[in-house]
């Protein structure tokens, strides 16, 4: 019986696109940015599908948004399905809204079947994750986890000096709900690749293992400016090949580890930047990943050897690190199961990016799922997926929540 | 008798620190910025040390000024000596001065001792080799070439909109003659090394055989733009690694042709500049030199097959190509021999910079010799010779002087 039970791909396809009206701009992306009107209307409108559903809507201080479908057994902690309605300010129809809309498709499954887990089932819309007006990213997700203080928060500023907290009021999305106090049995979210491996694979599903682990630092490297003419090539000290050097060297240290290691120069300043002089300076970034945080921390130290190796030495500044995230083995083997009996061969794969789904793993039971979008582009107005993936994610999302809903 | 003749050092040492306090600056560099009060007063003190020893002054439309000692031979054209006067706005005391103050001690060394050569001897100072102000470099030495136009030269202009020519009349040093008009048998220029060659050696006298040639290029790489975290290795255009690879291949390339190889990547901008961004642009310069044009060819054809060879593929502009300088067989001669008569170990050394000798080369049979400054430091007014080395490099060109003019 629960079993007959599938996703309306139709239904699916047409919400999303109907959500995408909500702060469409011109070049066919989505300007729905937290806590303009635009967000406040893509809320009212989740609030108003989920409430013809019987959903209870549930917000709290931070504005993070609930909308639960009650089960059968109220000592179950609910099945959350989100992700976030928020997008850039030139963003694409899918980053976000795909995962939320997927959670809404779900709930109307279960409801025109009159079909009620034991656990009850939540679709929450996380606020500001993007923070591209409140800094940090993934704010409300943090706030929820406790990674960031309610106060900070609420006390979040625009570039034009609005507070968030003004903004939450002024659109009717400041909850009285504590922050963090609900319950998650488990949570998941379905989201877009934002990346080239799934399409690049011809894979429709991917199952997120885990978050990779980040480690960002910043280099100085010192040399000696000298006379590009009178000065031989063993009398210099070059900060400029040597900061090629750790380049190629920080590239080979992520191919080792292929195909999940990650290095990325981005930034680099030379001085004084004259085509006839030996670079005395250079300030540069180094970004390393991967998901195990052994082998990263491997890669630091290699990193780190490489560097005293080095004449003139870069001088190598952590700055930050990120640990890896291992997603939790129950939704892992739920969704993988979701997808095999759905007809699909899903491949594992690592997130490369951040999403409210680290957040919350620190506080619940945490997996995603993503499916691929084009060229991996995402960001843009021109993000897009195909309508068949699309369904496919929303049907592999059903099979796995009522497996952990059971 | 005439190889008894010897420079007298505390006279040439005097001689150029009197000459220093003329644009003297509190660091102890000099400020003698061409057609400036300052280098008319340096002329004015040039001329009136020439005039006592009963030369002639001659000036050229373009300010070159030369003081001619005559020979006994009016058939034979003159030696000329020289350098310039003019220096950066925070030059060193020795730049340029030193060749025109040892010309001036040669023949302070003649008339002292009643010699005249066969030849007549000539010391010129060419105006505005440094081009700080009125650009191009070597200005003066370039239109008594014909490689600059005289209409060029003088029309040059000031960042602050002052022409060349209007300085050069107001100084008093526009002169009648036309510029190039001069016979010049041979043209020998004593110059610090500006490089720490001789230095590193522990060498007093360096022969320079020539100038490297020098080949410039503007570089572009176009990668693309993709995200640090969720784009694999293979799947990346990275524009920053390329950029590594091509710093790291040209520094090879160089080095293959040690000790005379050079290649310099002095300028590097990357956009977008993110360090969670895979670098999708690159503009960068290269500077390869070599004193052997073939040699300096192969390492051009050499860095363009590298670049072939990398993804991205680097487009290599060359925007210039100054072909290497070899220097008159017989001044070479006549400076080693001189050297060694002297009681040095002279040592072959090619410029990296260019000089007024390189214009000159163009039409007369041209040398120059150089001696070590501290720490190869130039163009800065930290500039410092060591007193011995200035009167080793008056003693050998006095030598090679006698030789030539005989």
């Amino acid at each position: 019986m629960i079993d007959q039970l599938r996703v309306d791909g139709d239904r699916l396809w047409t919400t999303i696109h109907d959500l995408a009206e909500i702060g469409a701009t011109a070049a066919g992306g989505v300007a729905r940015v937290a806590l303009t009107d635009a967000d406040r209307a893509g809320r009212d409108r989740f609030v108003a599908w989920a409430t013809e559903l019987g959903c209870s809507i549930h917000i709290d201080r931070i504005g993070n948004l609930f909308a639960r479908y009650e089960g059968t057994d109220p000592d179950r902690a609910p099945v959350v399905i989100g992700s976030h309605l928020d997008s850039q300010p030139t963003g694409g129809r899918y980053d976000g809204a795909y995962g939320v809309m997927v959670g809404l498709e779900v709930l109307r499954v279960l409801h025109e079947s009159g079909t009620r887990l034991p656990a009850s089932i939540e679709v929450v819309s996380w606020t500001d994750e993007e923070g591209a007006r409140f800094p940090p990213a993934m704010l409300g997700s943090g706030v929820f986890s406790g990674d960031i203080a309610l106060e900070a928060g609420l006390g979040s500023t625009a570039m034009d000096g609005t507070v968030l907290m003004d903004e939450l009021l002024r659109i009717g999305y400041s909850g009285p709900e504590p922050v963090g106090s609900r319950a998650i049995g488990y949570y998941l979210e379905p989201h877009i690749e934002q990346g080239p491996i799934l399409e690049a694979g011809g894979h429709t599903i991917g199952i997120v293992t885990g978050v990779q682990g980040i480690r960002w630092y910043d280099v100085t490297i010192t040399g000696r400016e000298s006379h590009a003419g009178s000065t031989p090539m063993d009398r210099r000290s070059d900060a400029m090949v040597a900061a090629a050097r750790l380049v190629t060297e920080a590239d080979r240290i992520a191919r080792d580890r292929s195909p999940d290691g990650r290095a990325t120069v981005g930034v680099m300043e030379v001085s004084p930047g004259s085509r006839n002089t030996v670079v005395g300076g250079v300030r540069m970034t180094v970004d390393l990943r991967h998901p195990d945080a052994d082998t990263l921390s491997a890669m630091h130290e290699e990193l780190l050897a490489v560097a005293a190796s080095l004449d003139p030495a870069p001088d190598i500044n952590p700055i930050w690190y990120s640990p890896p995230i291992v997603f939790d083995a129950d939704i892992v083997a739920a969704l993988r199961a979701g997808a095999e009996a759905a007809g699909y061969e899903p491949v594992d794969i690592t997130s490369g990016a951040g999403h409210d789904a680290c957040y919350i793993s620190n506080v619940a039971p945490t997996g995603m799922l993503f499916i691929p979008c084009a060229d991996g582009l995402s960001h843009n107005e021109a993000e897009s997926i195909e309508r068949d993936h699309a369904v496919a994610g929303a049907e592999v999302t059903l099979r796995a929540v009522i497996t952990l809903g059971s």
